[in-house]
């Protein structure tokens, strides 16, 4: 008993200690969180949405080799692992969480000593400018990350604005002091990823330059401007390339302070004499457009050499985005997890035009942003089921941004298509679907479309789900369904194709557009083409009809779905949860398919074959790592069993995020796996993006207060809630009850009070 | 007597046609001039200093393979060699008269029959989309290239505006009518000068794109849009690079009728049906900018389908620019040689900018010009001689544009230097020197710098001047000379910064810049340091101080000399005839080693190592192939035998300018060799570009009206002039004699007659 009050007083303590810190929400972000094993994140700097993700680099692998797939490269997505002991470099561009990779730009590190231009191996750093580093010595923070490069013994610490990275080297006292620009390096770097490099010594301290490369963007050029806080002593490059063909430059000596270099594998190096503890500043600024641009960049957003003045703006911005949602929790570990959460949902889409709005299309010409912030990395196959539709709430302004930025994608596509992957003026088309129609039709029916030309984008969704060419559509329109053995991955295809018709049928609706309306409608019936009631699974079927005979219900590979199995992509008709349910057998027996998916035993077999599928983000045969089934667990609202999703939703929460490296169950994907885990930690989950109704779930926080850009508040609050108490009695919305297991997105918007009674048992 | 007498009537009939025909100059003008052995001109359609020079390219060679010089290249420096019986195809840029190469983007050929993407060799045409021509078909005039392809029986024709080609093919009946799209040929091509290609179809007749090259120009891309007058049944696209990486591009079909392509080694093609005699036209824009600014540049210069209205108005041009100086003379194949070296000399430089004044800098950043237009294609070693000084006389409004643009080039430039050879947003750094001084000098001091800030000017041509790592410039301004150990071909540097020097001084002395014309008169003054009075030539000397042992007046490989030998540069002190002369042995002395240079017999081996002089482009032991001693014939009006400058241009007049294919003797080098015949046949010559005195010789034209831009007019007559009546008796201008062997600019400028008075004696 006594020992219980203590508890209780300890506990009273921490949360009063919570809330007297309400204002200070970085402390509890750890961007180490996901960076180990499959959450593909990145700790380093940057603000929120930023061009910039200054991050160390732990090692590269190339995505091939000679057109073979190497299984080394993904542990790479973010360009750093937790479990390496060695930094390569820090370097400016990273994507948050993605499941196949790119970036990893302008590679910057410092040494001293003789000048060693390779990066060494991992096993053997000496062998290069690599070095060792260990976690002790390490801080991750929004915005600002700090690191010990031992091997000489250099303090590294990086911050950022939107566009320009700033690095800070406290170097020993040295007259061999380097600073290496690597322009070889890149994340699934291979050899001829390097499409051309371009670089110039403008001054004794400024550097400017691209970087053209074909990766997973096929043709991305990123522009730098790079300036020194202290005028170099000598300088010089080095081109990896076997040139046959110099032209008349090989009259110079092109390899040291010479001040103009171009070719494909090109390092670069910056040499000082440094004083004990001397401190070098780096600003390296991006631009999507141009060096001019960059540069432009640089002097907007950094005019001064002041790195605790920008890693304090930037911290401050993170608090003001991190304190749309103030949260109080019964311990740090879930305030941590919710706040890394949130950080991470607010890394992508990143801004992706200079600071004078001028961007490159995906036209490869430059436009300039007229009324409104032009944003790249839309990776919409995991986005628009949970990310956009939170942002409809937290960040409103931005979302209706990035629609109009996806609208600008469309006006600039030669397939007049809506983007499936935007990546930096390129479509990458990663994933299946045409899911840009579900953000903006979540967006239009919430009405958040202030700004954006809601009937021309509906046409954009309309002429995107025609493009005959695309990923088995012709077969689509003409059969009803993709067919297996025209097109690979067809259920999944056509499922999702269905609900994204659904979603552009609710757009039409909203604004009056009877025809599209009727077309997409009844497009969106398709999925009941691919049920086979025989097995009571989604199942691939053939052009001529019949379903193909080879099945397996748990196998994910070469069974027509992808990053799936049926098990869980026959759950896919979110749009239409009850007509799914009547298809496969009634409530009681969809209810018993729910109970098994969450419980089987599936074996290793079943999930070895696909790199991000993991042991770790499957919790029986439920595969919370992958996005199609992050809908489920809502699914049992739709039977006589709701309290099933309280309690799944529990669980898939505690077992799929911790608060440490290793602590998410898969790749975050550009914020998709936080957004899940932040709508259900506050209690709800938009099953149907485009519908504006948020199925009802189990609330993981004490409170939260929601500051909405409307100015309206809505505070919510889970009485009683704790890791037993995880099953919901009662739903208070401003003091009346809800009888139903949705809340309404105007509800959210209207602000108010929203709580939730919490008990130890099911309300049956 | 009788037969001497029809001989004179016919004359007079001839010469009244002459005049008659007098506003149809370019009747005169025969492309062709100059494509057969080392003219390396271009027979296709172009309009006066155009962007676009659409001609036909017979083959194409790489410049190297695997690091090895390939000698078949020098032969396809404008991609046509008259020799040759089949064409590849017609392609968008060519150099004329360059003797590197580059360009020849964007080929395109019409074939008829089944599919053929390979080009086929020059021995079988048949393997491939080339085809067999004949000269019996083929019409070049300015503005209009016509063949008949003969293996598809396909008429090709050809015109242009200043950013539009025009294509207009007549094609059999067939249901199989393609029109290739070759984006990998090239001229110098290599397997890796192909950067990058980008192409989108954006309807079924519309086309754009652009290609990036690392060749003779380091970072070169060209912007195209192409439209057909018919729309395309079905196009594809075929990537003939290994590609290991497609990313999720391989969800496409993308070789058919898919819109989209990229990579490093693409053909492209559209298919046609076509009735008997139907005429498919072909617009084809350029940009230096944007696919955007191509398309531009389309709609502005040919808004509408009419081949044969381009046409005129492209020849409408070429009559008002030719018809700046109406020529009266003996025959035909005189008035054919000047009218063909006029076309050559208004050729390039060629205008480098979209119709809205936007281009690429040497920054690669996009610039505006402002209140100019914009030129590139500036092969300054070779036409800083003739061309520029003839341009202050005959163009000096786009003169005055030039010199902007090499300003623009200063501004944009890294290492702060005007252009050496400015190349498509390039510096190539080819040849040595510095003369865009000398070109910018000599407007200054001839006061053609109306809208130039002659200031600014100087102080760009003295940073340049001041270059230290500039092929050997830290030595010259340490030692007075280039060492040859140090850095070779020093004798020809050293030379021609002397000369550079003085034309600097120049400047600055008609500006009134004490310091920068002391510092470069005293420059001006290093040539004496490398005459050898031991040998009686000028000589390689090394950093000791002392001549270099090996020496050979004749060799011209490895003797401290480019593209010329001791005994050609030797002479060259154009800044200081007077003293050299005296440093030589006086004037009789002198008139010896210049009749000697005339006379010699020089054995094939002194050259035959050397590509670009031949057998063709030397009168004894003179190279008038290459430029170093263009000067070198009037250097006898500094003698006491000004009569052998008169008997020797006249001699080099006959013996290197022919009106037939192989008539240049050697490369014309952007209209130096041609700018070098039209002073020489006008009767003067700019021995020192930056002195406002141009030394008389002979002229070989009965009479010349030179219409200056100031609205004046200069009459020269050569009274009694034949092909024996070389020799100057008398000069008057405006009636009074001229006492001197020069005239100069103002004498020029203020128009009035010039009267030759000829007979077949030397006045000695």
């Amino acid at each position: 008993m006594k020992k219980l009050l203590i508890g209780f007083v300890l506990l009273a303590f921490q949360l009063n200690l919570m809330a007297q810190k309400s204002e200070n929400f970085i402390q509890y972000v750890n961007p180490l969180i996901g960076t180990q094993k499959m959450g593909h994140t990145f700790p380093g700097a940057t603000v929120p949405f930023g061009s910039v993700q200054l991050s160390p680099d732990t090692d590269q692998q190339p995505h091939n080799i000679s057109g073979k797939y190497n299984k080394d490269a993904y542990k790479y997505c973010a360009g750093y692992n937790y479990d390496d002991s060695t930094i390569v470099g820090f370097s400016h561009t990273h994507f948050s969480g993605t499941g196949h990779s790119d970036l990893g730009d302008f590679l910057i590190m410092p040494t001293v000593g003789e000048l060693n231009l390779e990066p060494g191996t991992k096993d053997d750093p000496k062998s290069g400018f690599r070095s060792k580093f260990s976690h002790s010595t390490e801080i991750a923070e929004p915005n600002y990350y700090k690191v010990l490069l031992e091997d000489d013994e250099i303090l590294a610490e990086m911050t950022t604005t939107t566009r320009v990275g700033v690095h800070q080297y406290t170097f020993p006292e040295s007259e061999n002091s380097h600073i290496i620009l690597d322009l070889m390096h890149g994340i699934y770097n291979y050899d001829d990823k390097n499409v051309w490099t371009f670089v110039r010594v403008e001054n004794d301290h400024t550097i400017v330059g691209y970087r053209q490369t074909n990766g997973w963007a096929r043709t991305r050029t990123v522009y730098f401007a790079m300036e020194f806080s202290k005028p170099f002593k000598n300088y010089g490059f080095k081109n990896y390339e076997k040139q046959d063909y110099k032209g008349f430059w090989r009259k110079f000596d092109q390899t040291k302070n010479f001040p103009e270099a171009a070719g494909k594998q090109i390092r670069a190096y910056f040499d000082f004499t440094t004083k004990k503890d001397e401190k070098i500043q780096v600003k390296f600024a991006l631009s999507p457009v141009s060096t001019e641009g960059a540069l432009a960049n640089l002097r907007t957003e950094t005019p001064d050499w002041n790195f605790e003045k920008i890693k304090k703006q930037g911290q401050d911005e993170w608090n003001r985005e991190l304190g749309k949602i103030a949260v109080t929790a019964e311990n740090k570990g879930d305030l941590v997890n919710f706040y890394t959460a949130l950080y991470h949902t607010f890394l992508s889409p990143t801004v992706y035009m200079d600071a004078d709005g001028k961007y490159k299309g995906l036209d490869q010409n430059v436009h300039t942003a007229k009324n409104f912030t032009n944003y790249t990395t839309f990776s919409l196959w995991d986005t628009y089921r949970a990310l956009h539709p939170f942002f409809n709430i937290v960040q409103p302004k931005r979302n209706r941004e990035m629609v109009n930025s996806m609208l600008a994608h469309y006006d600039q596509s030669v397939h007049k298509m809506l983007p499936v992957w935007s990546h930096y003026a390129n479509e990458n088309w990663c994933m299946i679907g045409y899911h840009s129609v579900s953000v903006i039709s979540d967006a239009i029916v919430k009405g958040n479309i202030e700004g954006v030309d809601a009937n021309k984008a509906l046409d954009a969704m309309a002429n995107t789900a025609r493009t005959k060419y695309y990923d088995g559509l012709e077969f689509y329109m003409k059969l009803g369904y993709v067919p297996e053995d025209k097109n690979s991955s067809s259920v999944s295809k056509t499922l999702e194709y269905a609900y994204d018709d659904w979603a552009i049928a609710q757009a039409a609706q909203k604004l009056n557009r009877k025809e599209i309306y009727d077309e997409f409608s009844k497009r969106s019936e398709n999925w009941r083409n691919v049920y086979d009631s025989s097995v009571g699974f989604m199942r691939p079927k053939m052009s001529d009809g019949k379903f193909r005979e080879k099945f397996d219900a748990l196998q994910t590979h070469d069974q027509g779905f992808i990053e799936g199995n049926a098990w869980n992509y026959s759950l896919y008709v979110p749009h239409n949860p009850d007509a799914m349910i009547e298809k496969m057998g009634g409530k009681v027996k969809f209810e018993k398919y729910m109970d098994e998916l969450f419980t089987m035993n599936l074996p290793d077999e079943f999930f070895a074959e696909t790199e991000d599928i993991t042991r770790e983000g499957i919790i029986g045969g439920y595969v919370h790592g992958n996005e199609p089934a992050h809908h489920a667990a809502y699914l049992y609202n739709w039977t006589n069993a709701p309290h099933k999703t309280q309690e799944r939703v529990r669980m898939i929460l505690k077992h799929q995020y911790k608060p440490t490296p290793d602590g998410l169950g898969g790749n975050d994907d550009c914020g998709q796996m936080s957004a899940w885990f932040l709508f259900s930690t506050l209690g709800f989950y938009p099953v149907a993006p485009g519908n504006d109704q948020y199925s009802l779930g189990s609330p993981a926080i004490k409170t939260a207060i929601l500051k909405l850009e409307n100015g309206k508040t809505l505070s919510i609050e889970a009485q009683n809630q704790s890791d037993k108490n995880v099953y919901v009695s009662k739903v208070l919305l401003n003091g009346k009850a809800i009888d139903r297991r949705y809340i309404t997105h105007s509800e959210i918007m209207n602000g108010g009070k929203l709580v939730f009674e919490m008990r130890d048992k099911p309300k049956l």
